[in-house]
């Protein structure tokens, strides 16, 4: 089934466009850090403290006091921290570009980690939903009328985090593109 | 980089291994729409009526009230609808065991499906868990304390849906195998 125009099956074959593939991966894990890295720091510090005529609720607002909010931040760390040891087997790519093993462990890796952000974001991101829109039949009330400076960072926390997830779902598909052009 | 023992790299070339690979592939799709329909109906099925003396907090406890269920539903069914369709691929490759382009294919739209189903089922689970725990901070009491059998029931309906998750992880990473080896 097509797709095979490069004929030679050599282990030290490089095509062209497979070169330009990993080169593209790279780049992409550099985008991805920045998003899950500027997620986790984003909602890891944001916080707001309540001034004290507010009787009705009096709380320090942070991310420690959500679990699922942590469970975000820890995610988003470690699968930053994974991006970034990644990077060695991404150049290992683009200088040997026929590689074929470790792409498959590549595939495997980056599989897990986009479970696990899409994991994390989808989490948070459905606390945030409930912290703005409340629930009114669970007696849920929508606590971003008070915190509105917490759910402004948590919120905008999210969208490093799936960027995150969308760029892992490129990265997956130019690995079987290589594989498949190999 | 090894993993290329079937020398040849002809179209209809069938390597033995990846026949394998594909009728596993055929069963675990399967598997994971028994998963991913079981969390859908179970999920979509669950309701629960308070006794009336119950007056502190008096509904009918069903998916729809809480818009992150209402995801959770509408994900397992299109997941499963999905993995019913792509059934024919998956007959197709273990027929043409040396397809290439349309294992990239079903790698991308596995992966897609894979986040959706995975961001479905996380976020169900963040409202379960608050569901079960509460959160003293933010005043969002556990409803479970009222709604036991109703918690039960969607506690219960993610487990085939995060086993729907794990499918597709294997199936990802055969598809790259595969393709590595044609």
């Amino acid at each position: 089934m097509g797709g095979s125009e490069a004929g030679d099956d050599s282990k030290d074959s490089k095509p062209k466009g497979n070169r330009g593939i990993s080169f593209l991966d790279f780049i992409m894990r550099i985008v991805a850090i920045l998003g899950t890295l500027g997620s986790a720091i984003a909602m890891g510090t944001t916080n707001e403290t309540l001034p004290s005529f507010e009787q009705f609720i009096r709380f320090k607002a942070e991310y420690k006091n959500l679990p699922t909010f942590t469970f975000f931040v820890v995610a988003n760390g470690i699968v930053s921290a994974y991006l970034a040891v990644s990077l060695v087997l991404s150049i290992l790519h683009i200088v040997m570009s026929g590689a074929r093993i470790t792409r498959v462990v590549l595939i495997f890796f980056d599989t897990v980690m986009m479970a696990f952000l899409t994991s994390g974001a989808s989490a948070a991101a459905a606390i945030v939903y409930l912290a703005h829109k409340g629930n009114a039949r669970a007696n849920w009330i929508a606590i971003c009328q008070q915190y509105n400076s917490f759910c402004d960072r948590a919120s905008g926390s999210l969208v490093g985090s799936f960027i995150g997830v969308f760029v892992f779902l490129l990265l997956i598909i130019l690995s079987a593109l290589a594989l498949s052009r190999n």
